[in-house]
């Protein structure tokens, strides 16, 4: 190896501790922190993300960049132009990005997030529109910082999903959309009417428990990994020490459970990565559309699947003997597989899901152009959601307050979700033709020829593709409407006796 | 404020900033870390304190510092003095160490504490050798850097006790030796042998809430900080965000509890400082000794006295009415204050507890002075052990393995247990005198006269008095032992028959 890749490359390492660091106070933040210890995280995440964005701005980098870029291109491998090319985008965009900026901006997302917190406690969009604008605020700033000629919501788009834009999603998405609504129309006009609601009383420890073997089955690897609680799942941590959060509500049993396969989803994917690479853009997600491919394949084609519940559905009963006692089993497998209008996008069943992020791409896309205000955000959102779902929040809490992402500033990821869900079909369709056995083997609790497949396919390539590249290359085509639309229709006419 | 000073504090809070997050990490590392991600970690801490260690020996602050220095005594306040007195300390200390050595020290900290966690499992200190070997030699190398003149093991205890030396606690455990081993021998002679083994199946759940709700009652804040399981209780984190943890066993319940109460001692004494002197020698223990001082004092002076379970007894009861169906009050209280030998420290009475300390005291000054060596550790422990405590460890985890502290490199420690057994002795004398109904407030569940008073006498003041300074100023004596004979006796005697 060059020797300046070397050296870049043990740079690189050493930011990724910061990171790494930054990653663990976070989900400390989530999971432990004592109510009034808030400021203290703050000051604490302020102060290092000042010095690693420090540390990896260092000129010195910048250098041995340039330097490396300067040589021709066959003097390096596949994989060592990925580490060059992608770090090169990472360095100018961070150099542009003042040291005070970039901890103010973080602050406020440490504000943001408790502020959200309170204002979902009090049920109140009020308390939380001066700090989501000074966000929204913030986040155009960013933009303007490292390119002024792009539109600021297209450099959101393109800090998650590199080569995606607002105009690519919003062709997507009214392709998608026109297939989806006819389809929910003709769900919701079945007689067929599965509640979730008829589950009761299953014991949160059995729950946790339960999860756990779930996550272990699916391949999690829990000796360089946690699940914990936190109000809103997630994944976190970094690759050699993956911490995932579930919740738990003793009549929402399916909450907790698809949440924690969501989450392993997302996990197994960075497991996937070789110890080698960690530090470096090999070690990392090629984007948060294919990291949504994962956790969502792993929640809806495996979780959702009959060959699934084949295997788990006798230690549920097991686990769970008097809450299930009058429900058979279709009658349990229809519940999983329930499609209801719900004005909670996580609670939603993956048909009217898509329709609760284009929902919030179309939301977002107004808040960067300016057509609607933050302070109008709430009306905006339950005029939005009687049109695409016929439903009206009853409260902020189950409306415009539902969801962390943006008091985080993370606009441009909520698309993610939905192209993730058409990766994911993609995947399905190309895994299920290349292992013939695939069904099968999740029947006798194996889910490792996915998980290999998906490690082939998928994972081992960290950043050295693109999102549409990476796509193209398994799949042969371009991230497409038609292989989700296909999937809803096989998994769901069926059950809701569409024709 | 002179505007120098305001600049050195500023330096001062961004370091303390770096420190607390170390705290996190460290903290993290004993509660949640999986199994297989522990060389990451230290990498983690390793990268972290390297750079906290570069902020800190900033020339800026050496800078400051001087400027500081150069100034009539009269330009300042007692507090500002004590900002300037010890950060220059600390300065000119920290300067003399190199960052790679502070990061190898570090590091090969992070792997003692995991090597004693293995070799602990397997029972075998051999496994345990070679790591101590280094952590020895590395503290060895510590002191010389900074003070070539002095003695290694001096400069150890310096760091936790400012102004005490190796010399000045033997003469002190000499004279405590000599009152101690006829006390113990009294005591051990007598009829009465209670038996801490009566006490069995106690619901962990349970014992977890009554901790809780003991720490609670004590003034623990619990809106700014935690109780959680760890191997070996501890106390962490940082003023903002204290962190206290304990362990729980079925049948060993009063271990949890006592546990629980030393910590939250400590943490008392941290969450009593003023906010706005976090992060700085104000907003700092004095010394290792005082802070034991606080959890030996809550411990014992307080929570095995019958005042105190006058009025935590009937609650006791009631959450474990099965357990303690047919052990009556006085035969509980006996219980609670039963004297016998035991190999391990942290379950050891607070009489023959002395003997354990005045045991490792003796070890670690044999091992600075190299006339004992690692490899022959064990068998000093045992041969010391058999000399103090009339035992012969069953084994290794009963024996030389059985602390944390070494595997961490905090030599020079130990000693500050004993000495806050007998600071604590010297302060409840005091703090009896000035408040009389002190006890009949705790009969009623009210500590907070006990605590206003040690915020008022110790906690204030933060690194203001140095410990013999502050001790005498309290309790108009230096450290001495006759109030913790004194205060044995009198507990003691009464109910071993004694004269």
């Amino acid at each position: 190896m060059h020797l300046s890749l070397e050296k870049l490359i043990q740079r690189l390492k050493h930011v990724a501790q910061l990171d790494n660091i930054l990653n663990i106070l976070h989900w400390d933040e989530k999971v432990n922190l004592p109510p009034n210890s808030a400021t203290g995280r703050a000051e604490q995440i302020k102060a290092l993300t000042e010095i690693a964005h420090r540390e990896f701005t260092d000129p010195t980098i910048g250098e041995l960049l340039e330097e490396l870029n300067a040589l021709p291109d066959e003097s390096f491998s596949l994989p060592e132009k990925t580490i060059i090319r992608e770090t090169r985008r990472d360095y100018l965009r961070a150099i542009k990005l003042p040291a005070t900026f970039v901890a103010e901006k973080k602050t406020a997302e440490s504000i943001g997030y408790h502020a959200w917190v309170k204002a979902r406690e009090s049920n109140d969009f009020s308390l939380f529109v001066p700090i989501l604008e000074e966000l929204l605020d913030l986040s155009k700033q960013e933009a303007a910082f490292v390119d002024p000629r792009i539109q600021a919501y297209d450099y959101h788009i393109d800090l998650h999903d590199q080569g995606l834009d607002a105009k690519i999603i919003q062709q997507l998405f009214i392709e998608l959309k026109k297939d989806l609504l006819p389809l929910v129309k003709t769900i919701l006009a079945s007689s067929h009417k599965p509640r979730a609601s008829i589950l009761k009383n299953f014991p949160i420890e059995t729950q946790k428990s339960f999860a756990l073997l779930v996550a272990q089955k699916l391949g999690f690897d829990f000796s360089q990994g946690r699940l914990d609680v936190s109000v809103h799942p997630f994944c976190s941590g970094h690759s050699g020490d993956r911490r995932i959060t579930t919740r738990f509500n003793e009549n929402v049993p399916l909450d907790s459970l698809f949440s924690t396969i969501h989450e392993v989803g997302h996990a197994l994917y960075e497991q996937g990565f070789a110890p080698e690479n960690y530090g470096t853009p090999l070690g990392q997600a090629v984007g948060m559309a294919v990291h949504e491919s994962q956790s969502r394949l792993w929640e809806n084609q495996v979780g959702r699947s009959r060959a699934f519940w084949k295997f788990f559905e006798p230690l549920y009963r097991q686990q769970f003997p008097n809450a299930l006692s009058s429900i058979d089993s279709e009658a349990f497998y229809k519940v999983i597989n329930a499609v209801e209008l719900n004005p909670i996008r996580v609670d939603s069943d993956e048909v009217t899901y898509n329709l609760h992020i284009i929902l919030r791409f179309g939301l977002e896309k107004e808040l960067f152009e300016g057509t609607v205000a933050v302070k109008d955000l709430r009306e905006a959102w339950n005029q939005k959601s009687k049109e695409l779902l016929q439903l009206t929040p009853k409260n902020d809490k189950e409306g415009v307050l539902q969801d962390i992402h943006w008091s985080g500033a993370a606009f441009g990821y909520f698309p993610s979700y939905t192209l993730g869900n058409m990766i994911a079909a993609q995947l399905w369709e190309v895994a299920k033709k290349t292992i013939p056995s695939l069904e099968t083997s999740f029947e006798k609790g194996d889910f490792t020829p996915l998980l290999n497949w998906l490690r082939e396919s998928i994972h081992q390539f960290g950043k050295q593709y693109r999102t549409q590249g990476l796509v193209q290359k398994v799949t042969g085509s371009s991230i497409s409407t038609k292989p989700l639309i296909n999937y809803l229709k096989e998994r769901y006419l069926p059950l809701y006796g569409g024709k």
